[in-house]
């Protein structure tokens, strides 16, 4: 077995405490660090107080070999940060020259007022090295405390993701020894984790040491990862690679993708693969389709666009979609989304489409149409399939759902021609 | 000063420590907890490793009356919490019928064959109290050790959220005395967060050591948030209103909304007041606009609808952009975010409207127009605005900041009206 080298993340900040920002930060570190073969033991979070942060480093320190810290840098008082881990590390604040240039230099640029808050920026412990920040007046500071690196950045992500890619993740390579960390991970879709973990029961249990499986189960869909850690690196990947072939083959009848890629990812990539084009008509979805599609780099290839028709004359204007129809059948019924998926393909020149309209709630509920009641048609200029769904959860989730079954019915459809 | 009951969180799972999931289940769990007057301290991501939950459970201990657990109740092999659980508070696992009749019915339900497995859900510590999961199979358990309570529950955030609104919440309220922890936040935009505390620096410092006052920036944006924490509600209530009133005439200019509400609310709430419909025409910003808007519950009283032209060809047939446009000027230009604009109040009956039109990145950008230009136009019936944009991130943050900043000119817009 190689050696682990653990890294602890502490994020700094009242707003994560009560709730009032999702920390996203933390995930993308994790998967670069681990990229790079350090394995992310904690992550913690505390609010903007001085005993807490202190805490939290005393703790972290019996954890783990690399600390890795963000927020609390900010020009404005509540930000508490620099000065305490001066005061923990034992320095005293001094000017960094290179940092008050850097910070002139974008008060120039910005053609802003440079407030004498903002040169206290270029202040930084003396026991310090200072990481320069490209993006941004904090920079990123680094402390040692025997063989632990502690490493300060802002918690802003842009400027905090160009540290961590430019300075720490480098850095960290050259300090240390670091072994390799391999996953693969493919979807399954339409089973649930206890029947796939029935199925692969003795192929689990037979799984090497030093190779672990996790079940990731989401709203029908189940990821499965296969992760080990090793020094050497080509005989583990040969040996995940026959793992996972043998894995593939025993769920292939739920086999969405063999790749950690989103559903939009892989039905981009399916598209591409047959030289085809996509376009959706979007009611109870509100666009949300459209957004995880466009979310993919290169989407243009084969997205052509989408109408989002929220109200029944955009429906009716737009799609063609006939008022009868809407008056008689209703907006979320059969008939309205072969109206709305017939008008999507007048209006795009797209190959295929996908057509939804429902009810997402919280309002908008009646006895036969209750409250996440959805239909979802996919198909191409030939062919059309249209479904009734039902889901169970508030707003968000529901459209999430919606946009889900959507891809992953369309994606079988093409699959499957 | 009242008494604090502070809070630990420990989430469990392999998934938040390699990056594959982002945590959204700790951001609600605060805010939840932080309504009712609990204190979230500390937040905590271990894996799925036997000794990193014991070792967190043991520290968490030290820091919090309360500790809340999620993840790691699956049935299948990688969860291994529930039988940990049992080690550490010393008991052993027996069947829990009410528990095992509500499993039993879920899958009859369902219609899915049982598992052996499943029937394990049923087992509990005989040393927890079961705290009914009415939408899962997996229930929450609640130990005690001293006067601390930790209460388990699974990490499926439809399942964690009905067990905290329907059980854990209601449960903490009983079991302590809770002060109130009050909030008053503000946005603004079009200021920095150390120009804004240039402005208001005398009246920071005069603040009332029981209030707190925390700057919360994103890009363009900074909100104010103000916080106290009492048990006299009606007079802290009346201070911080006092305060909060303050604060607001002193960032006047900046203003944007005496609420914590995302902009998407704050536009639909103007529009609803003014009795006024919207529809977007995006290009660029792919359908995340209109996702946004139809994310906030109601919105389909003001809003009509979106076309996503994300093609040449959708451009020209849905939205009527003259193919000359493109060809001489391209899509990202003046001319054709107005003829883009002017297409979208053609085909629907709204009376204001977004168009966007950009390049996101990585790829597609030019020496004159590089990845991160965005010519964005908004207006009524009447008149227009075009506004030409340039963001520097990567494909995610730059569609997000042209979303923002469409909603933002409009918002301004339509308030100036």
């Amino acid at each position: 077995m190689s050696q682990k080298i653990a890294a602890s993340v502490i994020t700094i900040g009242d707003e994560l405490l009560i709730g009032q920002t999702i920390d996203t930060n933390s995930a993308w570190m994790a998967q670069e660090l681990n990229k790079i073969g350090v394995w992310v033991k904690r992550r913690v979070a505390v609010g903007d107080n001085r005993e807490d942060i202190w805490q939290a480093l005393d703790n972290e320190t019996l954890e783990s070999e690399i600390i890795l810290i963000t927020g609390g840098l900010g020009p404005t008082a509540d930000d508490i940060t620099k000065p305490l881990l001066c005061d923990y590390f034992g320095g005293k604040m001094i000017v960094n020259e290179q940092v008050l240039e850097h910070v002139k230099n974008i008060f120039i640029r910005l053609k802003r007022p440079l407030l004498e808050r903002n040169l206290k920026q270029a202040e930084v412990p003396d026991v310090c090295e200072v990481l320069m920040n490209e993006r941004g007046t904090a920079p990123g500071m680094l402390f040692r405390k025997g063989k632990k690196i502690f490493i300060s950045m802002p918690g802003v992500p842009h400027e905090m993701k160009g540290l961590m890619s430019n300075k720490v993740l480098p850095l960290l390579q050259q300090e240390f020894q670091l072994p390799f960390i391999l996953h693969r991970t493919l979807l399954t879709a339409g089973v649930g984790e206890s029947f796939i973990a029935e199925k692969i029961q003795s192929w689990e249990e037979a799984l090497p040491a030093a190779i672990k499986l996790a079940y990731l189960p989401n709203y029908g869909m189940v990821r499965l990862r296969l992760t080990t850690q090793t020094n050497e690196k080509e005989n583990a990947e040969q040996e995940l690679d026959r793992l996972f072939a043998q894995l593939q083959e025993l769920v292939k009848e739920w086999l969405i993708v063999n790749e950690d890629i989103p559903l939009e990812k892989a039905l981009g990539d399916l598209l591409i693969s047959k030289n085809k084009s996509l376009a959706t008509a979007e009611s109870c979805s509100g666009g949300y389709i459209a957004h995880l599609l466009t979310s993919v780099p290169g989407s243009s290839l084969y997205f052509k666009g989408t109408v989002v028709a929220y109200s029944y004359d955009a429906k009716e204007t737009i799609l063609g979609v006939n008022p009868e129809t809407l008056a008689t059948k209703g907006a979320v019924s059969e008939e309205t989304i072969t109206e709305m998926f017939k008008g999507l393909m007048k209006v795009t020149t797209a190959d295929y489409g996908i057509a939804t309209s429902g009810i997402m709630g919280p309002g908008g509920g009646t006895d036969d149409k209750p409250v996440g009641t959805v239909w979802v048609a996919v198909g191409s200029r030939e062919k059309m399939v249209a479904k009734r769904l039902h889901f169970r959860f508030d707003r968000a989730k529901n459209i999430e759902l919606t946009a889900t079954n959507a891809l992953l019915m369309l994606y079988q459809f093409v699959k499957g021609e």
